[in-house]
């Protein structure tokens, strides 16, 4: 009916990445006012309060979740996608060593969801906003024409000292993550596999218990102000900070890219689970735990470099792995396996280069 | 697939209007940090900066437009879409009697939509960002199974002495009106006629030249920063505010719910273009243009309530209209019509009561 498809010249959007689409998209776009202290190109936008006599600064994102691209309802509890919804948002704020204060919600729904369905989705987000003593100020609700698409917006607070931006690193530096990597993933090749066989078969009762951890890491993930907060206490900035929404392959080469400089990466320190591997295991003989670490995403961990200086104070730090050290210019990103090999990174999936 | 459309006891998302739906939805929720002047239940919230000497507050709002619910892909041009887009999260900026500073972009899209049709829609978002003195500091995008969602977020700041809610209005203030109302909804009624008349027949060229006022007030409204720069500069500042995104009945109805009062409007003082007059009567004998602008939507035009001593600050003031005045608490939304017949308002459409 439009003529969008019969476009002559026409480049199509997975040809490009994420990064590299929104660049090209706002390539040209120049910011005027002294307040914008950071614009696109980072988990937040940077706002400063020219008026504020406490050097304190405004983060502020938004993020979208689209239905059967980010979630898939036929086994996506409401709840768990509200929690999910708003745990993203706050997972940015954290990645720049931001405190969450506010939120709002925007959503564009069909009418297959009733009024008790969007109340599961609130009390998801409701979940999510005590727990991370958030204040839900407003937001909209309108009309699909399918599907649901819900968008969180979140504003945040760090003092301007202690912003980590992804284009801090420097040499030497140690890098971080914390947690465990490719868990979130494992839980959805469990959640889609299930899926495959209730459709095969409706009478199927699928039993998930022994997929706990890994189901939950996919459906409830916690953004980790925790670790905001622990490095605040033992005064530790972060030289740069990324959350891994994406594969840790396409956050390390993020950071890479932003502070200029290479990475080298022991496998034997990237954290996995248990489960991961079970998981794994279980699919095929042929997927590597290590490749859900590196590749799968949605795990929502912060990935920091730390200076060496504070090694000491980093090292014994709870859910915090020192997994390499950056390395300089024009160094590639690689990671070195236990048999001393060097394998280069590579970004999967469209959030990539 | 899943089992939303088949819930017992379910309740449809259009037996309540937006406004209900989302009071509903977020009754329950708790605001807890003193920066949350004014959470949901308005054109925007308000945040303070506890450490701001300037007294100043920020607003935030977001808004989402989705296609083939928010607009039509075979009439609206991607850079019209842009503008729009952005010009309706600043109008609710403006609604606070603020000044908008940075925006964000969360675009979800199918791969219908090409690089060259993003680029389109982003000169749109930069135009709009240049008239209006706005950064783009941000954004997302992801995939969508079909069609697109835009969701503009925009931070704006106003003096704390200055902001003017919905709920200000008191016993005798004036209620104004900028620019005039129905025309939007007029250009959206030529683009759907024209429309159905390409349908029927492809090889129809549309001749639009004699409706330009009214189609450009439906795909590139503009926010009405003007009016609130105007009454600053006079030193007024309004009672009560809210932008006319939906019919002026509707919107009149919020004020006077949050206001709690009652309100009495006159037919003859409601501005209205002679294009919107004339769309009516092509359209049909029975269509009267005052109905377009008490529930046609879209205008984006400032309903505010002055006291009366700004009368005559405020009566010369160009584009700003007197339509009627505040009544007493329990009295009911009212028009009168030249006839001296008394007309209760009942507002229309999705967002309502």
């Amino acid at each position: 009916m439009d003529n969008l498809e019969y476009q002559e010249g026409r480049t199509e959007l997975n040809a490009l990445g994420q990064f590299a689409l929104i660049r090209r998209l706002t390539e040209g776009f120049e910011t005027h006012h002294k307040s914008t202290v950071k614009a696109a190109g980072d988990d937040c936008a940077v706002i400063a309060d020219e008026n504020s006599t406490a050097g304190r600064s405004w983060l502020q994102c938004v993020q979208t979740m689209a239905e059967g691209v980010d979630f898939d309802m036929m086994y996506t509890p409401l709840k768990h996608l509200g929690y999910k919804a708003v745990a993203i948002a706050l997972s940015n704020i954290a990645a720049m060593n931001g405190t969450p204060r506010q939120i709002e919600v925007s959503l564009a729904v069909s009418n297959r969801y009733s009024l008790e369905a969007l109340e599961e989705l609130y009390a998801g987000i409701r979940l999510c906003c005590d727990r991370y003593d958030v204040d839900l100020v407003g937001g909209s609700i309108g009309s699909s024409r399918s599907g649901m698409v819900v968008t969180v917006s979140a504003v945040g607070v760090v003092d301007a000292s202690m912003i980590t931006y992804r284009s801090g690193a420097k040499l030497h530096d140690l890098i971080c993550v914390s947690g465990d990597l490719g868990s979130a993933y494992s839980g959805l090749l469990v959640l889609e596999r299930e899926k495959v066989t209730y459709q095969a078969n409706p009478d199927f009762q699928p039993d998930l218990d022994s997929y706990d951890y890994v189901l939950e890491r996919y459906l409830k993930p916690e953004p980790r102000l925790d670790i905001v907060k622990s490095l605040a206490e033992k005064d530790v900035v972060p030289t740069s900070m990324i959350d891994v929404g994406d594969g840790l392959a396409s956050e390390l080469l993020q950071l890479c890219r932003n502070s200029h400089c290479g990475c080298e990466v022991y496998e034997e320190h990237i954290p996995i689970d248990y489960q991961t591997s079970r998981v794994c295991s279980e699919m095929s003989k042929n997927m590597l735990p290590i490749s859900n670490a590196l590749n799968g995403g949605g795990d929502y961990e912060l990935l920091f470099t730390i200076d060496q200086k504070d090694y000491e104070k980093v090292k014994g730090m709870e859910g915090v792995h020192i997994i390499g050290h950056i390395t300089e210019e024009g160094a590639p990103a690689v990671m070195v396996t236990p048999q001393n090999t060097t394998i280069t990174l590579v970004a999967q999936g469209f959030r990539n280069n």
